[in-house]
């Protein structure tokens, strides 16, 4: 067959051309591509690669080379998801006759700044271009993180044939994300989880092609965050001072590690609600709830009435600035109650000083206008939950607004509204992940679209992606990574591949394969239904 | 103050009587005790405990010495489970003055036959009588299965003081499980255990006090049981031959490994319906499908009209009999869907031969009363789920009936007209860890109680107790340990503890307790809720 939308045939075999709208068959090598390419070609022509022989290198004619830590060490970490597992390593060596050898993929970086030394963000290009063949594979990429997305696929390509034997097929493939943002928020406050799980499921991050690590940090429960600033703040407010905190040196590991998978941390300092961890190390920044006419020792929001308020704001962000190199800052601004605002004497004399009347919406939209003057010094773009655009705070064009709430219409109906308003915005109603039913929830994930609502073309160019949330109530180190995985892998196909790719049962084959793959590689994602993976994940 | 119900203070410093009304402070030792015992008195005097002076020995008049491998290896696991976290280590040898050391435990088996080498069953003695005090503890149980348990309270009763150092305090107990049966059930067939993930929860369980493992060993989707006569079905009816099957060797490891923790292993082979793997190695055991009046290629229940059927179950039967030495096997009989039977004319014959009429209950009760037979022939007595009791099937009357079904009105009176009937019977209803939401749900497993219904007290005693289900559609390895605990933890309580321990409050600080120890324990049990462990499971 011919292939009209992309490469012609020139394999000698037997050509296949896969579109978008084709289903790969189950047991097809191609079948466990996740999340899918822009643009798949594959043929039945097929190479042999030994771990003896092959090699990931630098093409000469690569604007990066053996310097750009970033690749090398990709190199090597793909190296091992494909040849690293101890279980078929004797098999490898079986040689098949009549196929040919597949010894090299080159990675030509074709721009003249890779970026090697950068962070990844939100304009930057994701893409590549990959094709299988002799002598070599080149993955071609204007950046390294388009090289990185493009190491996951080749990965992803390899299969093993009846004597154990690592086999790949002629294939071309142009990709590049559908969203620009494709987020993951994982919870430390409600239970603090130890490094090694946030590194592990950056590491399953990058298999997923996810980009933002969205790090909500601190919260009501506690303040694991070690601030240099203010390091009264997790003295008091962590679970434990020394044994659950991250430290400087932890938050800059979790940066770098990101990094080099290129995945930005976008950290979130929730305010001025959910902050009742901030108040145990920093007197006077929470507001008294009254009892009748006395204090009642409880404290409600950050108290936006006084002036210390404000300048700890001014240098807790200057500090957060510093630390997180990316562009944004995620600033909350959720479920704040009023209760206790309506009970302080004080608060109310503010409110008739300000002529706010009893709308506390007023006063909350004060603090949080106030808050973002502050954080606009430090040069950082912010990202906020959506009550503050739904209570009229006055916002930057470049704000982005995340939405939370609602059913499918309200959520639908907010995204029309904010891109109307000219905003850019981010979904994450329908992939609160901590909702879990006995079933297959990945379907409900997998059919919900950030653009799916009543809006031009230009307010759907407004939708920058998507974010899965895995809110911390029941989940920390013991149960976490099963519980994300393969689920959140729904979202990342969503907001990576093309918008007409909904088919649920190619969906299922597919995941089903993408999630033994993940458990081959030592992370425990669950199964989407009963099945069995060739490998069982056999550790506790 | 003095204690009316047990024994009399007789320590020096303080001591305060708890009952089973009690609850432990939060933060007392005695708060992380679970299951809670029937009978507990503490006091404040304590003794320390050192990994290099202390040794678990037998009592010089125990009737069980050194050549009781059961008890020996128990005494190892217990003594790591109490010294052997490397974290700690080095605190050990910090000494406290004033405190005085408690260097000793004896475990005094005090019947003639202390059941060393038998297996443990449904009238086994699992009571025991701990004393912690100068100059040693003593743990008597007059058989190993009481001894098992009170080590693991024993074990229970450690904490750490302020320099890590482990204490003990003087303490008396007296305990013996309310219910004789207290099981967890794991399905192998939807998903493929590996052994490490079924001994990992046999230890778990045995932290528990849970005394039955039900193994749903084989379904519709996988028949993983290398049978030895029948080596077929596993052959053709597993995922994989070879890399997804319990072979004899690793059948008799599991029951081995859960004996030497006082765990009964009941396999159940469910029929006639749930079989469709069988079919697959063993040719015309299912009833052909008619579409029209030709075969349609597909299967339904085992075929009830073949006399091959029954010589197949009689051989079948009679291995399972000598691969399993518990005294129960449970034969299954639930959801028995007729469509296919209904389909086939031969077995419409049938059922006019037999005078059935249009009635397929009494043809499902044929073939059940004919395996009955056979399965008493191999002198076992069985389980089987409710239907079969429902459609007045002849029972044994030493049958046990498997409550599953309804809501909590329904199963409440299927427990009272099995009891009425003069049945023993087990619950399960309540407990299908399986059904997960975004909660506590361990607060409902809580509160149910098997022998909450009305009937009087002769019914009441009918009930042997329950067993919580974790039916395999959505775990396997890398799930099914935090999913299992501590949810499981909660019905492990209610089978164990006194009728009247239901204080949700005081439930939730011990069962935090308990769940971050088996988390120290190196077990991934999941929080209840935002909260933290001293020490987080930091492993994949």
């Amino acid at each position: 067959s011919f292939c009209l939308l992309f490469f012609v045939c020139f394999f000698t075999v037997k050509c296949t051309c896969l579109e978008l709208e084709t289903r790969f068959p189950a047991d097809a090598p191609q079948g466990s591509l996740w999340p899918l390419p822009q643009k798949v070609q594959t043929s039945e022509a097929s190479f042999k690669l030994s771990g003896s022989t092959f090699a990931i290198v630098d093409a000469k004619r690569s604007s990066a080379g053996p310097s750009c830590a970033l690749l090398q060490d990709a190199y090597t970490r793909y190296y091992n998801y494909m040849f690293g597992s101890a279980g078929s390593q004797w098999l490898r060596q079986i040689r098949r006759s009549g196929v040919s050898e597949l010894t090299e993929l080159q990675v030509w970086i074709t721009s003249t700044d890779p970026e090697c030394d950068a962070y990844p963000g939100v304009t930057s290009d994701e893409s590549y271009e990959l094709t299988v063949d002799q002598p070599h594979a080149v993955l071609k990429a204007p950046k390294v993180w388009g090289a990185l997305h493009g190491l996951e696929t080749f990965s992803q390509l390899l299969y093993e044939d009846e004597y154990g034997a690592k086999i790949i097929n002629a294939t071309s493939i142009s990709d590049f994300p559908r969203f620009a943002h494709r987020g993951i928020l994982l919870d430390t406050s409600r239970h603090f989880l130890p490094i090694s799980t946030i590194l592990a499921n950056l590491e399953v991050m990058a298999m997923n092609k996810i980009n933002v690590f969205h790090w909500h940090i601190v919260d009501d429960t506690s303040f694991p965050y070690q601030s240099r600033t203010f390091p009264q703040l997790s003295q008091k407010g962590a679970y434990h001072p020394y044994t659950h905190v991250y430290t400087p040196t932890d938050v800059k590991m979790v940066i770098e590690f990101a990094r080099l998978r290129g995945i930005r941390v976008i950290p979130e300092f929730d305010t001025p609600g959910h902050t009742q961890s901030w108040g145990k190390g920093q007197l006077d920044l929470l507001t008294p709830c009254f009892s009748s006419t006395k204090p009642s020792g409880t404290f409600g929001p950050v108290n936006p009435i006084l002036n210390t308020t404000y300048q700890f704001m001014t240098q807790f962000f200057k500090e957060v600035s510093t630390v997180f190199p990316d562009a944004y800052v995620h600033l909350g601004g959720d479920e704040v109650d009023f209760t206790c605002w309506k009970s302080n004497p004080d608060v109310q004399n503010f409110m008739d000083q300000q002529g706010f009347g009893q709308d506390y919406k007023k006063l909350e939209s004060f603090y949080i206008q106030r808050l973002l003057d502050i954080v606009t010094t430090t040069q950082k773009g912010y990202m906020i939950w959506q009550e503050v655009f739904d209570n009229g705070v006055k916002l930057k064009p470049d704000t982005v607004i995340h939405v939370w709430k609602g059913n499918q219409e309200q959520y639908q109906s907010e995204m029309a509204n904010i891109t109307s308003a000219g905003y850019q915005t981010l979904l994450s109603t329908p992939w609160y992940l901590n909702r879990i039913s006995y079933g297959q929830d990945w379907q409900g994930h997998y059919r919900a679209d950030p653009q799916d609502f009543k809006g031009t073309d230009e307010q759907k160019k407004l939708v920058i992606g998507g974010e899965a949330c895995l809110w911390g109530e029941y989940v920390d180190g013991t149960n976490l990574t099963p519980r994300l995985w393969p689920r959140a892998s729904a979202v990342a196909e969503r907001l990576w591949s093309a918008m007409n790719v909904t088919d649920l049962s190619d969906a299922f084959q597919r995941l089903s394969a993408h999630r033994c793959r993940m458990v081959e590689r030592g992370i425990p994602a669950e199964p989407l239904f009963s099945s069995y993976c060739p490998s069982e994940y056999k550790h506790l």
